[in-house]
């Protein structure tokens, strides 16, 4: 058996997530499964570091798999891809330590949200993007997002009706870039996310931005910790998980870090 | 009566092209003209001024169209972008001269094609490139490229079975981008272009940027006249009409040129 760390690119339209389901639904984990069957001649489970929900793209989506084969990873690459849809495609493929896991040893993952933001739509970028009208201010929302950057009780933030599990995640980067009507980004970094933890940030960043919400209030969001009380969750076509990170940073992780770190990743509710 | 100048962006995939064609196909000018219809109480035919085939994409469409109408430019924009499918979109609107003509008053037309030059595909990029796995040589396409600018019979490179008519076109710029290994664009500009011009000379392009093609052969390509000669024709999903432009440059056009554009939109040949 060798163990291969895939990197996946994907447009999530037309998937409905990560996550595999009951037949009939088009999911990324069991389209890459299926493909990886015929190669394996067997079944092969797949791990993902990032569970991303339906409609939720990927530049650098990361996934673990064990298989018996005697293809290289540049070969391994080249078959899964001939057989791949176009929405989905390996982009990396390199052969990891027996035991690698996705999910369980990522470091970090990248989130990047975009906000289309001018008076009228673009078909062009409809895909990718959430369209706002009206002018965003982006210097209230870069304030704003500065709050959530650390380790909090991400509650306000989480899915409502989510289950129980410890809602404390620590973001390092919460940035916001972009000029008054047109691209706007918002890119999330952490350990880890609760579910729907990046869209209903930016939901409630555009609140902020549209000037019907303080810059100074996210503070008290968060300590509130009332899922009511945060804005609406952003749809999903204008996020990308964009890069998973591995391996400990220089020195090594401290103690409290690395179990939180284990637990976050390791929750039900980790996804983008 | 008011004539408007309508911009527009599209995502060409699910498109037939701009052309209307009778009913069952899906095409831009029936789109726009099924809602013009709506809000003007009666049938609008609406010119454009790049008659795209199907799958090519647009940013800076335009369009004329004249109706009886109370709205402004800018209502008319709303309304139209209320009714219109999310893969067209009315970016811009402006009252124009009574008799103003999309297509007849062009000046120039700018397209740019896009190629996905990496090993693996780009789903994220799909419905937007041609994706040319093996390393293109940047640098000889660019050179090439500087012998099709100016006056020239396209013969060669218009498509094949075309009707006949007038081949000479004016080019006044094909300018080639990008770095191996990543996306490569083509930027072509020029008064008017016959039926698969442009993608035809993406194909020969890419045949000397992978060494099949001497740098130094597109002036006998050209001479030849001869479509059997120069290479594929590249797919339309590649493909965008960037802008349109009108009035004449400063000190108004020679006499000679100003046939020629004339002679070049008015053809019905004149497709990018």
């Amino acid at each position: 058996m060798a163990t291969f760390k895939l990197m996946l690119e994907y447009d999530g339209t037309d998937f409905e997530g990560w996550q595999s389901q009951p037949s009939g639904h088009r999911t990324v984990q069991g389209t890459l499964e299926a493909v990886l069957a015929r190669i394996a001649g067997g079944r092969v489970p797949v791990a993902g570091a990032g569970r991303t929900d339906s409609g939720v793209h990927a530049e650098g989506q990361v996934a673990s798999a064990a298989l018996a084969t005697r293809l290289g990873a540049h070969e391994l690459q080249r078959a899964l891809n001939a057989q791949l849809p176009p929405d989905l495609a390996v982009v990396d493929v390199e052969e990891a330590p027996g035991g690698f896991h996705a999910r369980y040893d990522a470091r970090a993952k990248v989130y990047r949200y975009e906000v289309w933001n001018a008076p009228s739509p673009s078909p062009l970028r409809a895909r990718r993007t959430w369209h706002r009208p009206l002018p965003l201010d982006v210097a209230a929302m870069a304030a704003a997002a500065a709050a959530f950057e650390g380790t909090h009780d991400f509650s306000a933030l989480r899915a409502a009706g989510s289950r129980a599990g410890d809602p404390v995640r620590t973001l390092h980067r919460v940035a916001v870039r972009g000029s008054a009507g047109g691209l706007l980004w918002v890119e999330v970094a952490g350990t880890g996310f609760l579910r729907h933890m990046v869209r209903n940030l930016i939901g409630t960043l555009v609140e902020v931005g549209y000037g019907r919400r303080a810059v100074g209030a996210m503070t008290e969001l968060l300590a509130g910790r009332d899922r009511g009380a945060a804005g609406p969750t952003a749809p999903a076509r204008g996020l990308t998980l964009v890069r998973v990170e591995y391996g400990p940073p220089a020195g090594g992780f401290p103690r409290r870090d690395r179990e939180l770190a284990a637990s976050a990743l390791d929750s039900p509710e980790a996804l983008g």
